[in-house]
């Protein structure tokens, strides 16, 4: 069924991207001056199959779960954090209320894996399991429930295009979360996870030295296969990060333009461009996250971040400020005038 | 009368600042995964000397002028674009156009040395000649000059204090600018012109080189005093950089944050820094120019650019996308919840 799904992911549309590029060069400023803002219009153009891209339906998805390495003392939170901040996410009082708020995004939460009941009937219930299991000791998930959490998030992307969405944020809520990701992305690059591993504001030294030691545990416990990204999502991954890898793979099926947030979104994106290369076509970069894992998942993806914020929230609040600027790309590319408009004739820079 | 001026700057008000910092730190989120949005947040309340910054009314000023140096080839536009471009800006179609609308700024455009009749009274007319002269064969302007560039800037920044403004975004037209702030760039920094000058988009070799060679035989001509800001850009200045360091002072002097757009803003920025170094905590960081001596200015200013996006357009296109992030920040300080709104118990990181 998963690989049905992929089949289906094609190349973007070139030559809607060519008509969007000649469109941005008849524009009154010097040629390429917006930068980066033209290669979203461009690529926007090439997922709509339509120079005439639109972002003004807007949603973020917010996959939140618990992780079992936690029992490890990787994170200085408690476990319960997760369901609470979860919970609140219903109350408009965090940081990816406030973002989304901004920016005119819906707000999509869903519980893939919090381990707590969940009492909200506004939270979509993709449970997998009561969190998974501790990637110390042995595999996060079986195989089976990393394809139902990707099924999952493919499956939500289904749906909010139906709904008419037309551009996505991806977010997570997650205690130990960053402690799954960095064990990932030393898979899938090859890289040491004392490279990756963060020590936040709270982490002793002692802890931290802990949690780089968990870490290579957990990879040399479950010898995931780096050339199996399944493999790797199930055996030291977690049910956000399968959920968002979804997501990711949902957006280049249904051809929905999909903007990574931090760490673990990246992560996510990196698992989803690893199962199928044919999705980093869909993804837009965001802000680079305080993690330090961030820059080399997103080297691995070759992606840079345009917003440097030092943020490490989480919750899609990166995501959100990268709406912001493809807002502001496609207002450029809708309302600025031609040379024709402007009565000068096109230059080259401006000087 | 400047001198006057000037003593007028205080420093920033550390206890708003450290009274913003104490409300950051009880809002639900890891102690300062905000990041840079929490650095702005604090800096606004030491302007405005209350933990409860506003930053409701924005405006967005756009200093054009001629520069005399276009007559050495230095740029692939004609001069001619300068009047053409400013006089667009009352025409809503172009790039400032639509970004200050984006974040419901203000925008005021300044004649202050442009090369012809500008017949719009929407534009402020503060013209100190019909561009300068050229720097390749003597001074751009007298120093009386200058100072009446600056005091233009203060005066303008005075007038929109009064009328409530609360945020200051900074912008420029002008062909040529880039070579004028390259030598008072290399001038302040005591780098090479090599390294510090773009080719731009479509610059051939043949010109890049003559581009820097006319900037050198501008600073060897002129020989500015490194030690003394005003005869630095009286000598290889511009008027729109005058008048913007005098928006950058007279923020400054009347308590008024202020964004700085790419490198032609910067430079003015860092100017303003030379003649009163105060001036600088007023400042706010936007986006990283893709003009090479941006970076060395900003390292100069000792700041980092917010965004990277490879922006060159000019016109303040760059502080407008930065406004769209102190909003941000200034959203997620007053909406947020704090720890016990959110009921759960402080935690330090988030894992």
């Amino acid at each position: 069924m998963l690989d049905n799904l992929l089949s289906k992911i094609v190349p973007l549309d070139i030559d809607a991207m060519k008509v969007a590029q000649l469109r941005l060069d008849s524009l009154t400023k010097p040629l390429g001056s917006l930068g980066r803002l033209e290669e979203i219009v461009v690529k926007l153009s090439g997922i709509n199959c339509s120079p005439d891209p639109r972002v003004n339906n807007k949603a973020i998805v917010v996959m939140c779960a618990d992780n079992g390495v936690v029992e490890e003392g990787v994170s200085s939170c408690p476990k319960s954090v997760t369901a609470a901040v979860t919970c609140n996410f219903t109350r408009g009082i965090t940081g990816i209320n406030v973002f989304s708020r901004l920016t005119g995004a819906k707000l999509v939460i869903v519980d893939i894996g919090v381990d707590a009941d969940i009492p909200y009937s506004t939270i979509l219930d993709r449970k997998i399991r009561n969190g998974t299991w501790n990637i110390a000791k042995g595999p996060a998930m079986t195989r089976e429930e990393a394809i139902r959490g990707i099924l999952a998030g493919i499956d939500i992307v289904k749906d909010l295009k139906a709904e008419g969405i037309n551009l996505l944020g991806t977010g997570e809520m997650g205690i130990g979360n960053t402690s799954t990701s960095s064990a990932v992305t030393a898979v899938f690059t090859g890289m040491q996870v004392n490279q990756l591993v963060g020590n936040g504001a709270g982490l002793s030294k002692e802890a931290y030295i802990n949690k780089i030691e968990v870490i290579k545990q957990a990879i040399e416990i479950n010898q995931p296969d780096p050339s199996n990204p399944i493999d790797v999502l199930a055996k030291v991954g977690g049910f956000d990060i399968a959920g968002l890898t979804g997501c990711f793979l949902g957006a280049a099926i249904y051809r929905v333009p999909i903007v990574i947030d931090g760490f673990i979104s990246a992560v996510a994106a990196l698992t989803a461009a690893r199962i199928h290369p044919g999705a980093r076509d869909y993804m837009l970069p965001s802000h680079g996250s305080a993690e330090p894992g961030t820059k080399a998942v997103m080297k691995a993806l070759d992606m840079e971040p345009m917003l440097n914020l030092g943020m490490r929230l989480g919750e899609g609040t990166g995501a959100a400020l990268g709406l912001q600027l493809i807002d502001a790309a496609v207002a450029a590319y809708t309302q600025m005038g031609s040379f024709d408009d402007a009565e000068i004739e096109q230059y080259v820079p401006q000087e």
